[in-house]
Parts: C-alpha cells; structure tokens; sequence
C-alpha cells in the first residue's frame, strides 16, 4: 500500500504531495498544526485537538479551511487510505498562498494538508526505564499557546537533547523556571507527593496529553498544583516525568546529569502512565 | 514571458513551482532567506547578503546548498529568466524534505528556492512625505540575528501596523528599548545631531541597507553610535527613519501618532537617503 497524503482537496500519492513554494507557511512559518494519535484505527482526543485547531487558526486570524465535520472525514480518510492502525495524523493549515508580502494578503485560500504514518506501539521498555532531559534556555517566541509552525526553535532545542544523549531539552525561561519540552510537557512531583505542571499560559502548548492527564489526577483524586517550577525545584523533585501525544507519558529519571529520586520512575509515574495507557487504549 | 522560478536544481514556470509537504521549510520554518535587490539588472550588494547567507546557514548547521559561485550563477539566470530590470531577487534555503521529526534528519538534501519579481522603482513621494510608524512588543524569538523564515511574529506585527494606517511596526523589548521593525531596522537622530542604531546583537538582523548606510555614515563623517534607544527617546528624536532593502531609507515622521520633529522627514534623513540612492544606483 503506496502513502497518500491529502493537500488542498485532493488526496495524492505521498512521494509526488507538494505546496507551492509562495504558500506562505513556507516562506513565513504563517500556519498551525495538530498530531493525533491513531489508536486502533480511531483518532485519540479527537475532539481537543480539533477545539485546539480551531483555537489556533482564531489567533492567527487564518479561516479553518473547511467545516470540523468536514475535517473529520478528511482525516478519517487518510487514515483510511493508509492502512493505519496503530500511528498518527499529522495534519497542518497554512493562511495559503499569496505573492510575498508580510501583512495578510487580501485574498488567499487556507491550504489544509494532512498526513498518516503507522508506528509500532511505543516500547514500553522505554516507559519503564525513563528518559533524560537536559535544560536549555527557552529562547522561542511569546505565543507558543499557538501550535505553529514556527518550530525552529525547538528544532534546535531538541536536536541539542539529541547530541546531549537525552530524550528532550527542557526550556527555562528568563526566571529560572521550566516551560516545557521542545515537543512534549513537563511535569514534576514534589517531596510531598504534589503531582505540578506550568498552568496554560502563553509560554506553552496547552497540550493535549497534558489536558487528558489533568482530568484523570482529578478523577483519580491525586492532588495536583498548575504553576511554574524552577530548574533546581525539578531536580530536587521526587519524580519527574513528560507528557505529549506520541511520547505519551515516559518517566524523566535524569535531569542535566543529576538522577531525579532514585533514578528510577517513581510510583506516581508508573501510576499515571498506566492510567493514560489505558485512556489511549480506551479510545478503541 | 512568464515567470520562472529556480526549485532545487530545475528551471520551472513559477505555477507550477512546488516543495513536498515535507521540506522542513514547510513543517518546521527550518530554512533561511535572503531578498536582494536588482537595479539595472544587477544584484546590490550581492556579496554582504551571500556573506550574511553562509552566516545564516551555519548557525543553523545547515549545509549549503551549492557553491557561492554556482549561486550567483543560479541567481543571475532567475533574473534573466524573469527579464528583471528593476526588482528584487528571493532565495530560500532549507534543511530539505525528511520525515517529520523534531531533530536534524541524517540525511537531507538542502533545498534551495530562487524567483524574481519585478518592481516599480519605489516611489519618490514616499520618501519625500515619510511614514508613520507603530511601537509594539517585541514578541519573537531570541535569534533574530538568524535570517530564518520564522517569521510569523513578523507577519503578526506588521499586519497590526497596516491595520493602525502605519507603514511599519517597531517592536520593543523588554527593557523597553527598540529592537527593529518586523521588516527593517530602526534609526533615530538625536538631538545632538548623532545617528542611532541598535548594535547588531541576536536581537535585530543585521540589515544589508543598515550595513551600507554606517558605510556611508562613516565614509561622509556623520556622528553615529550603534546602541538600543527607549521608546521615549525615539519619539522625542530630531528625526527617525528606517531602512531595508525594499524599503531603502524612509523617513519616520510619526510614532504611536506623535510626529518627530516637525512631522517632516528631517534633513539628516533626506540627505542619508540620498546617499544610499545613489550607492543603489552605483550598483549598475
């Protein structure tokens, strides 16, 4: 089965899906973007992520290229025409294109394309071993509420974790407190057993897995706190852990080189991957 | 004759132009550009915006796509092509097409974009009337420096001049002093008759035109110092202009609705654009 991509109405063998070079997310990174998880053929918080799309483009001021019930069967037929199971959809929507001038051009038609790919499940060794992050200063924009496209920054970020050894780069902002990964949300558990998070502010994605995994700390009654850490409050936490739609929930055992507890995941991760691994397995 | 454009090593009418949906130009604004003027169908100041490219390029380690010499040569034969006589040339580099992952890919060709457009000669009027300028936050990024096609802060800022009646938006950090505009750099004129310009840290790109304007600056002995100004200062400046190269040198007569000076371009502006006219026209 040849990959088929859908770019601006039509669904097209992947290797020949291509945007004109004047669309302007490619000249201006002037687009937003969402990745779903495709568990058993189903997509996974669906429903968010789309509330999520639409609050980005409303930022943006860019027009959603078409109906969320016509976006649904776009998607769903692309994971269809892909055989996918277990993966995702990647799916991005640019203001379109338009001759190059920075302002918003008079008339120009969103360009939604989007995109399956299959994946293994995720090893689960790695959720039971954890991962390392290394700290870096976040030196992106001021509206990373926006799930642009504009990800040169965590580009860099991440690709630093990547030569670092570690898993993902957490981003410290100008007070010495953590915003989050380059692709994923950070997330704490302090000495008295207080699972905290950055609240939702315009220095973070609002992410979805993070969202998913509030409400089952509220339903399961552990006591959690959205508000920024520091670095050295992280390093000194019991637990440590990241959350995004393809990482899931994997526990953080290393920070800059210091192991976070024991260096093992700590039971309040273990607990709340488990219940997050069933909240993605429950969506089939 | 119809537009040609330069993709990646084939000559293509510009419709038809087209990058894969996954260049990272497109999903990850992983990719720098350059604008570069054609007077009488030769490139100004070439050599600084190739020179400032390489730069670009390697604080991004993206490899570079050809050759300074096969550029030119690539950049030339979009001019001619295009039959441009007075216009500007674009060219855009990217990490090239990968599967979609945060971190540098293993392997990637860089993907170069080059078209041409023709323009009217900008027009005199302007430059006589001035233009009125906004000030607002400066919300991008910590790179600047970089040349990157991150621009949506950019698009942002100036689409919020547009909207004000303004020509451009200069953006303000946190110390309250000005970086640039979301497309030109930023100059005031004190009292004292001395020209002001932001020192080219990794807050402000250093501009082609900013460049060639300290040439002449220097060159005809005018007093100028590089340091970052407040607000407060520019707006009770003697006289303000900005500079890139489409806009060449305009005279700032107005910010956030305060006219500087009298509300006419002042005479150490009239004679600097004169200067950099003449250096432009030089170029043929």
């Amino acid at each position: 089965m040849s990959r088929i991509a859908y770019v601006g109405g039509d669904y097209v063998p992947h290797r020949l899906a291509a945007v004109h070079i004047e669309d302007r997310g490619y000249q201006f990174s002037d687009g937003v973007y969402e990745v779903i998880a495709v568990v058993g053929g189903r997509l996974l918080d669906e429903e968010r992520h789309l509330a999520r799309l639409a609050r980005s483009l409303a930022e943006l001021r860019i027009a959603a290229p078409m109906s969320p019930a016509a976006l649904k069967v776009v998607l769903r037929e692309v994971v269809r025409r892909n055989g996918i199971g277990t993966g995702s959809v990647y799916l991005q929507v640019t203001r379109g294109e338009a001759p190059r001038e920075h302002a918003f051009p008079r008339s120009a038609r969103p360009m939604l394309v989007a995109t399956a790919r299959r994946s293994k499940p995720a090893d689960p060794a790695v959720g039971e071993r954890g991962v390392a992050v290394i700290t870096i200063p976040d030196i992106r924009w001021r509206r990373c509420d926006i799930k642009s496209i504009g990800l040169l920054a965590n580009v860099l970020g991440k690709q630093r974790a990547r030569e670092a050894g570690a898993f993902e780069a957490w981003q410290v902002d100008d007070t010495g407190r953590i915003t989050e990964g380059t692709s994923t949300n950070a997330w704490i558990v302090t000495g008295e057993g207080k699972l905290v998070t950055r609240a939702a502010d315009s220095a973070i994605l609002n992410g979805i897995t993070r969202l998913a995994l509030l409400d089952i700390a509220s339903e399961q009654g552990f006591e959690f706190e959205e508000r920024p850490f520091t670095v050295a409050e992280a390093k000194s936490a019991r637990e440590a852990f990241l959350t995004s739609t393809t990482a899931e929930l994997l526990p953080v055992v290393r920070i800059d080189d210091l192991p976070i507890g024991d260096g093992q995941p700590g039971p309040l991760s273990r607990q709340l991957r488990a219940f997050y691994l069933a909240h993605a397995a429950g969506a089939t």
